[in-house]
């Protein structure tokens, strides 16, 4: 591991300067710079030769003037004018820069000269680089929120959470930031685009956030893992201890040549990555919805799940529809997880709630039951299915309708945590109902998807990190 | 194929009855009931012993009361009633009975005794059957809508499309006629629930609805094909000419084992199955999730995309982010499909649109022109690509925010029609842009999705779809 990977300047600085601030408000400049000044604890100081204020705050016309004040530049302006402006930054003191401008080994030759110019005058002055072409990072606690897109009130919109995101695509990340952070899918501790790497890289991130206390799990985009034995080395250290998901782009030729035009990456042969990944523990997915509703996973439960079969992969489906179980029961062997025969002391308690004519079997097809009994079939059912050994997770399937008004969702999350087992839900039916039933769901930490497929990748991922879990203690 | 596929009686009955029609509202009886008051042209009878009136209409004790006045009889009484409320259809003249009830051969023995009178019955009186265990059907022109889930308003709230469905569960059906029907998911001609198929299945269903008129297109969840060759026949008939998607549940031994539980279906080898689907040219998909999709992309266009590539398989990707490409791309070449090397002519045109130092290439990033030139960047590399003879379809990967204010809507929908190829889209950002950009691209017929991997399955299919409509045209 090189010996730069101490971060905290970026994540945690004390004053921060904005140069390339701006008073149109159509501009990236203006909206780092109102982003921050709203949300920043410390003195944000605005920079640009052209203007005495901005927002309220002094204007300054070069960070030279900021000598000793600042910890921290975040940058957007021109490529032509960054070096320019990490020579200021070295002049005045400041250990660290975050460029979120693009136009640099991504456009050619000219780009790639910039490059090596900022990368020369960083190493001369000891100053770190994030970026450039990307949006920076976020930090919940302490809130640190660098992107170039307007979010009002993201201080408050932002809960600390736990999941740790690295994506290595500016325009991606801030989409991912709205869709994804602001709107509460999932909690973070930290967010970090990373763009073209032209110093800190996915591997000084993955080993910092990996370390950091707040962060309990990952998820990654990347077009490229240049330095790839690194990588693996962070990823092993976490493996069995904190989750990582990864999207690694550029798997076939006609991909990785866009890469390399996106963010001037390497993308490597995706045989050797695979390989590697796997042996790692990494889970790999391939669409971003994937990595998203992993990182809701894992972010609603980073921990192991407790295993009580000695493969750990065994599922029982409660289903309130046949042919959803049907469908979930393939899914589920797709993916390598197994539906395993139900013990006799749980055929038997699921006997006791069904009707007569009907001996359970899994898929728990729990209708005609609820049809007689009413919605607490569903809790009955699953506390006698995560008492059975052969179970290590469920996937619940519900149907959304003013049924859930009855719904046990108190029981259900009791149940689930006193198990200490991995549950999973789908939704379909009435829309109306959904996303009452996500957030009652989510409360208990119990994640709710609206396709089957989500709901199996998603148990899929918690059995294998509990397994990896498992092994790692009992070898340690 | 045998020579009962005439199901105009249960799509157009003139005059129906009700059987197990209720006043308690919490009953299936009493949903039926009232949908069909509310909703049917024709005259609805209630038939209850025990009752004069429900919701208004004179209820009658028995079916025999309403001799030469019911074409259709909706049974939602218990199973053993069932054989009775069958003679008494026959005694009266009705011509087909739709049974909702469960209670039949999936539940054992008693139930398959039970459904062999029930067949004996209708044989001898010449009584055609739909279900048990099902929802029944949706017709919206004429209106018919027999499930007995209450939606108030079906018949004002259901426009007419061209979209059939086939399901067969009735569970299912109930929820995605809340989820993707009733919410303007798409909008269908037929939706059909058919349960245990006593007498009409799954092949009557298929050919009624694939010569149907105003069904353009047809998906299909089924846990058995009983009849198999007569299946592949109807299949058959319609490569080409109207696109079949099919989720065929029960690929596994543990998801069998719960189809024959379900709906008494025997699955039937998944090899065999897979064999014959693909030799028919029916999209093969295993989530619901996807099959909804395909219904959603083919009701918006269920006819075939003008193809000017040798194979068929060309497709350009216009996004916004180069991930977003470079991941979309890794996608297409999973599913088989290319991303070729744009024609010279058309990187001539892009050429002028981009920035001197981008030169362009498949996939399009066209942020670094849009920031120079704005959002009609977006329609002019749209012309460009679309007229590429390599090219056959385009996926767009737009941004979710206040860009989509000045989105080129109007010239996108006209430049799509004008090349007739495919275009569908995927959207990320700002949630609150999604669903106005969503409705904008749907009155052009242009699909919209969430995830990437939905994208490629929908302009797989589209182009799948394409290629069989032009050998079939070439053939004959």
């Amino acid at each position: 591991m090189r010996e730069r990977n101490d971060l905290d300047i970026f994540f945690a600085p004390r004053r921060v300067a904005v140069v390339g601030a701006t008073a149109n408000k159509a501009k990236g400049g203006y909206n780092i710079l109102a982003n921050m000044l709203e949300s920043f604890a410390g003195p944000v100081y605005p920079v640009n030769p052209g203007r005495d204020e901005i927002l309220g705050a002094r204007c300054y016309p070069s960070l030279r003037e900021l000598a000793g004040k600042v910890d921290l530049a975040i940058v957007f302006v021109p490529a032509e004018a960054v070096p320019g402006v990490l020579e200021d930054c070295v002049a005045a003191g400041v250990q660290a820069a975050v460029i979120e401008s693009g136009g640099f080994a991504e456009v050619g030759e000219r780009g790639r000269e910039i490059t090596r110019r900022c990368q020369e005058i960083a190493a001369r002055g000891n100053l770190r680089l994030w970026g450039p072409n990307c949006t920076g990072l976020v930090c919940t606690d302490p809130f640190i929120f660098t992107p170039f897109m307007r979010a009002p009130d993201a201080h408050k919109r932002l809960d600390p959470g736990n999941l740790g995101i690295i994506a290595q695509s500016g325009m991606l990340a801030a989409g991912f930031m709205f869709q994804y952070v602001l709107s509460g899918f999932f909690k973070v501790s930290k967010a970090c685009a990373i763009g073209n790497k032209m110093d800190v890289d996915e591997v000084d991130v993955l080993d910092y956030i990996s370390k950091d206390d707040r962060t309990k799990a990952v998820v990654a985009y990347l077009e490229s893992i240049n330095r790839g034995s690194e990588f693996l080395e962070v990823a092993r250290a976490m493996r069995g201890r904190k989750p990582l998901a990864v999207l690694k782009g550029g798997r076939y030729e006609e991909a990785a040549r866009a890469a390399l035009s996106h963010t001037a990456s390497m993308a490597g042969s995706d045989e050797v990555v695979e390989g590697a990944l796997r042996q790692a523990g990494v889970v790999r997915v391939h669409d971003f919805h994937d990595l998203m509703n992993l990182g809701k996973a894992f972010s609603l439960h980073p921990g192991p799940f407790r295993l009580t079969s000695p493969r750990g992969d065994g599922v029982a489906v409660v289903t309130i529809t046949g042919g959803g179980g049907v469908v979930t029961t393939d899914l589920l062997r797709d993916s390598g997880l197994s539906v395993p025969v139900l013990e006799e002391r749980t055929l038997k308690g699921l006997a006791e709630v069904f009707p007569a004519w009907m001996p359970p079997s899994n898929p728990v097809d729990i209708w005609p039951a609820i049809e007689q009994r009413g919605p607490a079939v569903f809790s009955e059912t699953l506390r006698e299915v995560l008492a059975d050994d052969r179970v290590d997770g469920v996937i619940l399937l519900p149907f959304a309708s003013r049924l859930l008004e009855i719904y046990p969702f108190e029981e259900i999350g009791k149940i689930k945590r006193e198990s200490g087992k991995a549950v999973v839900s789908w939704v379909f039916g009435d829309l109306r109902f959904f996303v009452e039933y996500e957030t009652r769901m989510r409360e208990h930490g119990i994640p709710v998807f609206i396709d089957l497929r989500s709901c199996v990748l998603a148990l899929r991922a918690y059995l294998h990190f509990s397994r990896l879990a498992r092994e790692t203690s009992a070898a340690g």
